[in-house]
């Protein structure tokens, strides 16, 4: 049975133009002039005033990971079906290896983990902490599965970290099989003295873990990822860029005409150090993330839009990684170090960036470039997804920008936490209905969708390098 | 009636996708997964191993353009019809006003000329060679009219040549009435004296047109125009940049968050001052143009191409300029300064570029991007033009990877110029099918296209501004 | 006969040593380590717990300058006495040609003004506003006369500007006969547009005087001067540079290796155009100069004073041109164009840099550095002056880091001003003595010079060039 | 007794002047104006037609340093001794820590090895490779002991290396008691991968020394350590600068205002990659050290050379470490890795910097500046040492600019190696004379200094810093 979604604002990262599309089983079928489509058949979703979107593709997510002694409190259900609810039909959730866990395993266990559970699409990205020969082997392997994107730590000592050496040889690896290198670019050995100081000091409030994560150390762990991104011509691809610094070695780097990109994330293109993780008492904790959200005071948020627009910062991501207050952020109470650091954006991230197309930071095909095109484009799912086009995947959202989104616990908020980093938040336009390969899974009603109706998505090598 | 396109590769600027593209009448009616268009009705295009993709548009022609006592050899009739030979099937060429000449009766005249003779759609650029109260007032009209970009010149005084203070007020009208405000940029106060002192020195060859226009001169107005733009908040497009120090001020404004593009021409990317206008005797006048060729031992062509790859230059037009050797370019025989400056390429840009893809200089989506895609955009032509897309006028190219194409008089020149600026270049692929509003106008069996087919596009302001 | 300064702390630019002077007519015969020098014989000068100082070297005054019709308030002989007053020995000044005036005749003209009025030494640089033959030949004979600096305009149409081609030809010259090339850096032809539009728009008032000098225009010309330098091979001096965008560039072409050098002015480091050209009704007019103060919400001024630490900026003139507010300022009631350029400051300029030491803005050795060494090495002065070393002039400062003064009319001003661009300043240091050419011209009675002691410094090619 | 130096022309950093030097004891007494010094009483030394510069100081060397099994093969007294013979009247070499071993020990050690045997004064650093509480605490008491730099280093693991975390709290310390943090900036942990996957491939020749030390390892740690260095407000002065890259890292930092330093070597002046590295056989092993050579062909030494003109880079020491073929060298054969990294030049660098002077690379004054009197200034010895002024020590060479130097094994080679990093080297300039506080250690008969004049310099902070 086919659909056709009528009367819409077909937008794209070039441009937007009047169209139907016809849907038919889980993929778009054709894409008509208005008013060219079947005129009898299908079923008809009325987009009239809409705009018709590619649906987001969340690259960076973290569903029940295991961190620090306790888990990310969203399970590939209940982060999927949030993601759902905001216009998200793609997730990219990273599998986790930890020293001495063998990769292939763990990619399996998060095979399990997810299957039969999500109300998305899905892919992974390998995490790799223990870069030995096995590793780099797996590497090969993994990308025949369809996992194509392999990411470092430059911090985290003795959970996540790999040295320079580490890094120098998955990226030969990668420059060699075609993969993307992401990396977590903070100088962990850097940070680790400033925390230890920090509370030696007695300064143990959420505020001290963004003053011992400090720009230089973002700065510095970029431009050496850079670097060994040189030595070896690998693709690279920076996680969360919150500096100004950063950027600008991102920047840099690409005018030199390497193959250097950068995500970041809504919370530091709105949050900042000293309005939330300053926040009286223990309220910082919900905004403790890596990096950190950044002194607004240096001009880190107005830079990095000004990043989105001129694409040295390539895409917008959430970092998803959500822990409720009671009994998991509460753990750092009296040590900031010791909260656990993750915020919880899936559900949001599409009206967020719509917002700053209201604001007048982006333009609405920027905001389908940064929140789907690229995304697809930057991890090989392009043509299946990131775009509105025959053969397409049947991933669209319908977006109404006369519509209206309260953010918070107990509006839109369907994530499983306690609390809202962004609670309060208004956002000038709503998710009006939600279709993942063919099956509309939100409609005015709320969610309809099923745990088990998303799939693992294998992917292909980037196509978005130069 | 209508035209099936099947069987091809659909690439667009984000990416390639088998599909079926549905024409009826004068656009593009619908686009189908392969195989499920109209079993039955239209006519069909077997596109099957073929590229299929929006025809080219050229934002830098100058038809019959009067220049130091000569016309620039093409007219209307023979530019477009080599244009679309080449699988380009918009140009948007320069309307003339010189000082004193009213600017709204210029723009008549280029109506004039081209009406009734072109193969292809053309559009205007006003070039702006008098600001004054009269001309800024025309700049409003002008945009009523579909022509919203504005071309000034730093060089050719007592011609072209505006002061800082004509600039600055016409970039103050392009920032209020959203006009693109678009820039010769090369010092000619300083390449006069240097001209004058070649001659004077008796060094008159050809060569010496290189020479007596140094990078300086084009980093210098670069850089100048850049601060204009950045003090008015106007948007600009710099011309035919040849120079590697002009992009990185073009990068560097960019890297600002300002809205300042560039464009390059295939003459930059391939030939260079030591081989082309270092040629023996007077042969280099065939490539005497401005911005002159650079040197290749100073690295500017590679540099170009990489500028291509990272988006610090966005599009490749042709500065198409035309002038034949007899009679015309043999007038600065015994002084290079009187040379008319020119190059003809409207009809090799899509071959010359897609060499780029065969080399591996830029993939076959940017290919689509820089010559037709983003040109549409930058000039408020896309949708109609520039996209393959429902709605979209059928400017289509079948593009053939596995055929040849061999350039040079006597083999697929169809200019009117007595000689090739690309006498001997090989192309490995072939402008198959061109289609221009749905009508066939070069196929097999060569231009089937007719004088007069192609009108007048009036242009909306540009959809690039970040 | 001689003297002996004795006891104090002889500081040059690169470092300090307690060390005894001693003065045998006209020049230093030795510096002895101390208590080594002569018992008896000399007369002494107790410097105990001073610190003992070259003369000051102010490298930009206009004494008289005919501008606007009017005159800078100050003769030779009252601005040279203000001068001995502050601790500078030595000016250098500028002959002024305007067009149609021939260059040596002007030449001659300022010895005649000068000649028998001036209490320290003096030496001229060449302004030309008429570029041509004779102009040029004139430069070649003007350095035989110990005139080796030539200053340009890139603003004041018709009356100082010269055109790129002019400039071109001049640098020419300079690379040639080694001149040093000094620029007034803005972009005439961009603020007269600016100037014009604010007065149409009844914007009469001084602090328009600095929103139509914006920092592009100052950037601007800045590159500009830079790109022809760098064809030419020219050295560069750009003068009284303001805006921190200027300081880039000037920067990024010493990175490039060239000789390009940028003086600032005591003005740019300490006011501001809110504060100073933002006071109310008329009273902005003190502060009328160009290039103008510049915002310190932008951060101008704190990034000057980094770029003197940095040697990004490498001393500090006063470009003294006084006006009196009664009858000259006056004159520019109603329309800010008509206030005559210039702020007064050659009295204080020594004790306003000391003050930038007693900050911790500066080292003691980098005041000296700024304000006497490098001026006289950068304008072939060095040796005779600009260091405290036997065969040297003996022009010496006896400073006091003690004493304190007090900046205003009535209280240490002497210049022919009917105010002080500086009124209130205070300073935590004191000049005690000074000497010129073994001369005591100021000590603790007050000023003890005489008109005509000061006498013509030939000059040779600069001493500063990498 | 005294001694009257005169005739000659005394330079400075600054300048250059006819002046007669008066030594007595051990120090300068007066400099005299020409032939205005003691008629009767000292000693004269005819320095008519010749240079007198202060005698040269050289930041870096490691007599008789055990590394890799071995010693360097110069003592204090033979390494001294060279020293003097080519113009260098101060050393200050490395204090080693290795693991484990207390700083203090160490120090004392080095002072019972150079006590009694040097030709020339001497100072030290302090290398710290074990860096924690106890390190951090002897920084305060070796600062009392006139030991005021502090090296560390980002290559060479399990020896030397300090991780990032340790380089932050030795940094802290630095800002802290106002020490120079000095170091050796190449990502060792890249260069450890490269070697060992060069030695695996069977590439074991010296050639591969330098290319496993890729410029992007040496960029890479430079920017580390001045973002460390930003963090924490301590002062950097990398050694041994060889890349170009490295240099616009340091000279990015100094623009931000930043107290950040780099020193080069003669080596990567004058030698590269592929002529000395490349050199057939094991002959490339004479020239193995770290910082590598580098590629001529990448234009480092061309950059070098502009680097110290601009002051880019600030001085120039030898990082002198030699070591013989025979038996030292040769411990890599087979195995480049195992060749002991080191050239010898202590005695050459007044010399080789001279021929600079010659082939206008830079001035007299420069040469001065780099070789002394920067090195005095930006290690805490100027005023004694780097200066020729009343109250300095009597540290003078009298340099002939008509004398002639050949440089090589048996000729001007009085190092203990049994080659020389610089045969053939032809010098168009002598070394005529030094005295050393005082005494004349070389003359025209040769050495005629002894072991155990040289003593112990106490230095100061740093007198560089902005």
């Amino acid at each position: 049975m086919s659909t056709l979604i009528q009367g819409g604002l077909v937008i794209s990262a070039t441009g937007s133009v009047p169209a139907d599309v016809l849907v038919d089983g889980e993929t778009i079928a054709a894409i008509f002039a208005p008013g060219r489509g079947p005129a009898e058949g299908p079923n008809v979703i009325d987009a009239t005033g809409k705009y018709v979107i590619p649906g987001g593709v969340d690259a960076h997510t973290h569903m029940e990971m295991p961190f620090g002694g306790t888990f990310a409190s969203d399970t590939f259900e209940t982060g999927t079906r949030a993601a759902a609810w905001g216009g998200t039909t793609t997730i990219v959730d990273f599998v986790v290896q930890y020293p001495e866990q063998r990769v292939l395993d763990q990619y399996q266990a998060w095979h399990a983990k997810a299957a039969g559970h999500c109300a998305i699409d899905y892919g992974f990205h390998q995490i790799l902490s223990d870069v030995q020969d096995e590793s780099l082997k797996a590497m090969d392997e993994l990308i025949a599965e369809g996992v194509t994107s392999f990411k470092l730590f430059m911090a985290y000592k003795g959970v996540f970290l790999s040295d320079d050496g580490q890094i120098l040889r998955a990226f030969q690896k990668g420059a060699d099989n075609g993969a993307m290198m992401m990396m977590h670019a903070e100088n962990g050995a850097m940070i680790d003295v400033l925390v230890q100081q920090a509370l030696a000091a007695g300064n143990t409030s959420p505020y001290f873990h963004g003053l011992t994560r400090p720009w230089q150390a973002e700065a510095e762990a970029t431009h050496r990822a850079i670097m060994i991104a040189d030595l070896t011509g690998a693709p690279l691809y920076v996680v969360h860029v919150s500096a100004k610094q950063a950027v600008e070695q991102i920047a840099a780097a690409r005018d030199r005409g390497l193959n250097v990109f950068g995500e970041t994330c809504p919370q530091y293109l709105y949050l900042s150090l000293e309005e939330q993780l300053g926040a009286p008492g223990f309220e910082g904790a919900k905004w403790v993330c890596s990096t950190p959200l950044r002194s607004r005071a240096e001009g880190h948020q107005d830079h990095m839009w000004q990043s989105l627009r001129t694409n040295d910062i390539q895409m917008v991501s959430t970092d998803h990684c959500p822990f409720c207050m009671k009994d998991q952020k509460e753990m750092g109470i009296g040590d900031f170090s010791k909260i656990p650091n993750g915020i919880g954006s899936v559900e949001h991230r599409m009206d967020l960036m719509y917002q700053g197309v209201v604001t007048g930071q982006i333009t609405r095909e920027r905001w389908v470039e940064i929140t789907s095109t690229t995304p697809a484009r930057m991890f090989g799912l392009y043509g299946r997804k990131g775009v509105i086009q025959p053969g397409a995947d049947a991933d669209i959202v319908v977006y109404d920008p006369q519509g209206h989104t309260s953010i918070g616990v107990g509006r839109t908020h369907h994530m499983n936490m306690d609390y809202s980093a962004w609670e309060g938040f208004e956002i000038d336009g709503h998710v009006d209905l939600v279709m993942s390969r063919g099956s509309v899974i939100v409609d005015s009603s709320g969610y309809v969708g099923r745990a088990g109706h998303g799939r693992y998505v294998p992917r292909g090598l980037s196509q978005y390098l130069a």
